[in-house]
């Protein structure tokens, strides 16, 4: 999943899934106070670690160089551990907050493993603006990281006296197998021919990647507030909902992304011939545009053929069909949402949450 | 770590750390008895795998040929799971054996997440006479298997209401941080140069990679028992000892072992240039024919030397070590089991188990 790499900006005009009242402060502060408890948590996990896989965690997260001195620190925008704080506090007050914070960092912990071993899968050499672990460290090292950080995060709510931490381990725990399918059926699908792969298993796909481990985060935080079986499912399908809308717009923005605010060069997703979600919807419309957008994606790249691709894709209907998508999915994450946490006033920290994670600027 | 290969033979004659009344037959008998028991919760965890996991994982396991259709099976001698059902037997009889079969089956599922790794890492091409994973379904469907195993292993533990769950998965946890570390350790001794590696780091890497999980499946049995503290850490510290005295056993094999019996060829481990435990001995010797054999370990390997290294670590005192080593492991398990397990009946199956795994005709 790529990470959210650029702080929202105060007046930003666009939101892709329509306009709501919360803007980014809200969300800024909230991830501003999630870091303030669960980064000393996150921290004494790693510190516990022995040394030479100390040394790797510690880099991954920003807090060391390579060569092990101190770094000011960038380990990403901790999402996932607010989305348990928020839910936590959103359905049992501040005490739950507080009973969550071990749990948020379990969550964030799962979330750098899978980091870590699909930097190595995918062979990508740049995460969070540093080079990935892999490449400093070698393939083996990230993974024995990987691992090392699946099993801490564990550790953590196994020695979780709270009585929701059994429940929240077996989650998270069942969560991690589906990051993997997902992840499996990501490398997959990017080895068949464009025709070859449908739009439901590319939704489904993007739900067990980016969706499971959002709508999981949620679904602890609600377990910790002691919630029923009814607001945890509906919590993590509220997670689930807004982490799809993030992938359809994160998608959206990997081609048509301004690349002075993506950091990425233009259209870098099409040039890599990723199958992302406007390009699926794009290749099965039945459009001629579609005929034309499977020609090109079945040469290799070349940079003076990239507007005419950006062009299929459009022409084709997958960037609206995305944007729809995204709007339809944001909904449905707000009916969940209404379910579990029926008073607005608790529901809106999770609302900004929502919106954070799917308003970047195009 | 290797597997074990060779069922025990009636009669054997060699015990490389001197006779015991116990023969491997006691040890057959009990390893039949854990598959029955285990296999079915091993096979149903599996069963619970998304498809693309399960295959692959039921593969590794040798329940599955590479196109899915059943194969015989040979899932290795579950030595680990054994080790947790007699621990549990050991301190609390039939009920905390039955009691503790989920736990054994998390052990045996943690021990093959870390075979699926290591082989994509050592880029070994075979496993129980099989392929192994990563050749067949490629490197990120071997590392996806293992994170799934790993989070099935700490699943099955989460969902497990016996009183001693949680300390279980945290200290299963916490052992898979340790073997991490070890296999860290060794693929980083293995590039450095022969001179610069010492004994005692060998054997910490030994132990870590190797020790700490027999350790953890006795704990574990202990803990299922209701068993004090004490008697828990007792036994995992013979666990970890009798796994040592395995491994210095395997060493000795790997150089003078009879290549009808262990199915690799002679001297293999020398012709990798492996930095075994009786090699880093005879390195670090201090022994004209330390230095004969430093030099040989310095260049490529020629099948014409062999016998000269074979001699120069004999000579250099590398094979009488690991053998006093592995008598004096055996002895430090047998206190510990002691300390526990004072009744020599009820501590008669760790010991048989002790004995198999330390027994194998050189």
């Amino acid at each position: 999943m790529t990470e959210f790499m650029t702080e929202p900006k105060q007046g930003d005009t666009g939101s892709a899934v329509g306009a709501h009242p919360l803007d980014g402060h809200e969300a800024g502060a909230i991830l501003e106070r999630v870091r303030a408890s669960v980064d000393p948590e996150l921290r004494s996990a790693l510190e516990s670690l022995p040394g030479s896989m100390r040394r790797i965690a510690l880099y991954h997260f920003g807090w060391e160089h390579a060569d092990g001195t101190p770094a000011a620190g960038n380990a990403g925008k901790a999402i996932r551990p607010a989305l348990v704080l928020t839910a936590a506090t959103a359905l049992g007050g501040q005490p739950a907050r507080t009973a969550a914070v071990r749990a948020a960092a379990a969550v964030e912990l799962v979330h750098n493993f899978t980091l870590l071993h699909d930097d190595v899968m995918d062979r990508d050499t740049t995460r969070r603006h540093r080079p990935t672990a892999w490449t400093v460290f070698g393939d083996a090292d990230a993974i024995l990281a990987g691992d090392a950080l699946q099993a801490l995060a564990l550790r953590l709510l196994a020695e979780d006296p709270h009585p929701a931490s059994a429940r929240a381990a077996a989650r998270l725990a069942d969560c991690v197998v589906e990051l993997c399918a997902g992840q499996h059926a990501d490398t997959a699908m990017e080895l068949r021919r464009p025709g070859e792969v449908t739009l439901d298993e590319t939704l489904a796909m993007a739900e067990a990647k980016t969706g499971a481990l959002l709508g999981c985060a949620c679904a602890l935080g609600a377990l910790y507030a002691g919630a029923s079986e009814e607001d945890v499912e509906a919590l993590d399908a509220f997670g689930r909902e807004a982490g799809l809308a993030f992938q359809l717009i994160d998608d959206v923005i990997g081609i048509w992304g301004d690349p002075r605010s993506t950091g990425k060069p233009a259209g870098a997703d099409l040039a890599a011939r990723k199958k992302s979600l406007p390009v699926v919807a794009a290749l099965t419309s039945g459009t001629p545009a579609a005929d034309e957008l499977a020609e090109l994606y079945g040469v290799p790249y070349e940079e003076a053929d990239l507007e005419r691709t950006v062009l299929a894709v459009e022409r084709a209907g997958g960037r609206d069909w995305a944007q729809v998508q995204a709007a339809d999915r944001m909904a449905r994450a707000m009916q969940e949402l209404a379910r579990a946490v029926s008073d607005p006033e608790s529901a809106g920290g999770l609302l900004a949450l929502a919106e954070f994670v799917t308003r970047r600027s195009s």
